[in-house]
């Protein structure tokens, strides 16, 4: 099914404990759109100035991601630029945000993209996020948003608006606290699901996520990696995974969601594995299989192996569980 | 197979975002057995105060603690008092300690102490950790260690011997970052491997608990609870599901390990919902199999359904990974 993504598109200049690089080619949607390219179709709908390079919007295509609505402005790039903490590298500083061309972005949809049954509407003004969802010919199957502090604490009503519209919200478990103004992570997921999204997804970093989904509650981890060279774009990237699948196999149950999230989170942790979208660029069928598999055994363990307990009759020691 | 602990008993004046409670009966040895004894039969080796009360004794031995090792001296009971933040629980500030009768304690075992299979060390002074496994008859099968910041800090080369004896060793994030001198956790625990112990057990409050025992890595999440009460002891009740388990069952494997990892949590998501102990002492069966079931649920996910992909060709939509 098809997939939509709206979002910034940026050049990144990044120093990570590891290393730094300039004019990395970054952005929401960009991340986005090439995680979800490793599974499914996706159209990618923003902006880029003067300044960007033939080189990626050629990799874009090269993808198969339709960058037709991908517009090319008068004037330059949205350019960001950070510094990672040494002592914690899930914190950050941004040193210099140029908004440049994004300033006056208005996504215009065409025919296609006003058709696609997935959408994911990635952290811009919530204005403009309704602007999208009034441009669809219909309903799309599932709307998923992603918003930050800065729409939570500057522009409430907008984001409102645009979070009972939607049926998943992805967010930072500082974001989700601060929106639902609940400090309890089930209960503000709970307050959140109440104003209209079906599954609230707490994105933890380096700690997975959670999603709550209707009444079912799932955790995924973070894979553990013993190396993160720039965790810019981790959560866009989790969101590509994520929605890709979705798209891929139109299976939105609660176990196509489950799925989903640790799809989600095998794209995030490659995502980390170097800066820009290098790492994902150079990702073999076999190296997501691969992460995958290391997901089901970073998380397997025995359950009940018959009616009577938790331990098996074979490896049991007697009466194990005897205060009733 | 025999289980015994070694730690403190206490009392506890604590102050959480929900209540307040004066003289709870607290302590990590207290914790460890009551959660261990809903598993296995435990012995706890302490000491007490005159002011101890005779109550507290009883219900410990009503859960078939032995406490032959709970000495009783002159003076006062450990008492420690704290007061949890508002805005996040697992942030907590001591107002007061006053180790007392602690203060002189040596750790004697008697003959049936000295020979027990599975040894928890929990948070003392390092070198009366030493002391308690210099007194074993024999190599007990299994030694898991627990410490903190101050004897990281402090009594580093104490802390440094009884590392290279154990088996595994429970710590906090931020721990095991400062004992490794590395900020990265993977590489954080497996140098903490290369200083003895098999496993080692990171402890990450609501986030779980990811376990690296040998190659062998596991992610175990902390049930998200829409209430907690107190988070007093609920790593020292983890610590007590976990060798609880292993100490009833004799599964040391990979595989034991794992389980243990979720029982440690089941326990410890338990001890959480109430002051002191009182949500793990009125625990039944049913109660401790439901939360089982539950984190069953809050971790399963489909795998591969065949040997092409992760997506079933059912649920496929054509050729799903396609970038190689």
């Amino acid at each position: 099914m098809s997939l939509l993504v709206v979002g910034s598109v940026a050049y990144d200049s990044v120093k990570t404990p590891v290393s730094s690089r300039d004019r990395a080619l970054g952005g929401s949607a960009m991340y986005f759109s090439v995680a979800a390219s490793c599974l499914t179709d996706v159209s990618l709908v923003g902006i880029v100035g003067e300044d960007f390079e033939e080189a990626h919007v050629e990799m874009l295509e090269s993808r198969r991601i339709d960058v037709s609505g991908l517009e090319r402005a008068t004037g330059k790039t949205f350019h960001w630029s950070g510094v990672y903490s040494t002592e914690d590298v899930n914190q950050r500083e941004t040193l210099d945000t140029q908004l440049n061309v994004f300033e006056e972005f208005r996504p215009a949809l065409n025919t296609k993209h006003s058709e696609s049954d997935f959408v994911f509407l990635a952290n811009i003004d919530p204005a403009l996020q309704m602007l999208v969802l009034e441009q669809m010919e219909r309903r799309p199957r599932l709307v998923a948003l992603d918003s930050m502090n800065f729409w939570i604490e500057g522009r409430r009503d907008d984001l409102d608006r645009i979070v009972r519209e939607v049926d998943l919200f992805f967010l930072d478990e500082g974001e989700a606290r601060s929106y639902a103004g609940e400090a309890n992570i089930v209960r503000a997921a709970r307050r959140i699901q109440d104003m209209g999204p079906r599954a609230v997804v707490v994105k933890r970093g380096e700690h997975g996520v959670l999603v709550f989904d209707e009444k079912d509650m799932f955790s995924a981890p973070a894979f553990p990696l013993d190396s993160v060279v720039d965790p810019t774009g981790a959560g866009d990237s989790f969101a590509g995974g994520f929605m890709g699948v979705l798209a891929a196999t139109g299976d939105i149950s609660h176990d196509g969601i489950r799925r989903a999230a640790i799809v989600g989170s095998v794209m995030g942790s490659f995502a980390v594995q170097d800066f820009s979208a290098d790492r994902l660029t150079s990702l073999t069928t076999e190296d997501i299989q691969d992460r995958f598999d290391r997901f089901v055994r970073l998380t397997q363990f025995d359950g009940f192996e018959n009616e009577s307990g938790f331990l098996s009759p074979a490896k049991s020691s007697g009466n194990l569980l005897r205060h009733e």
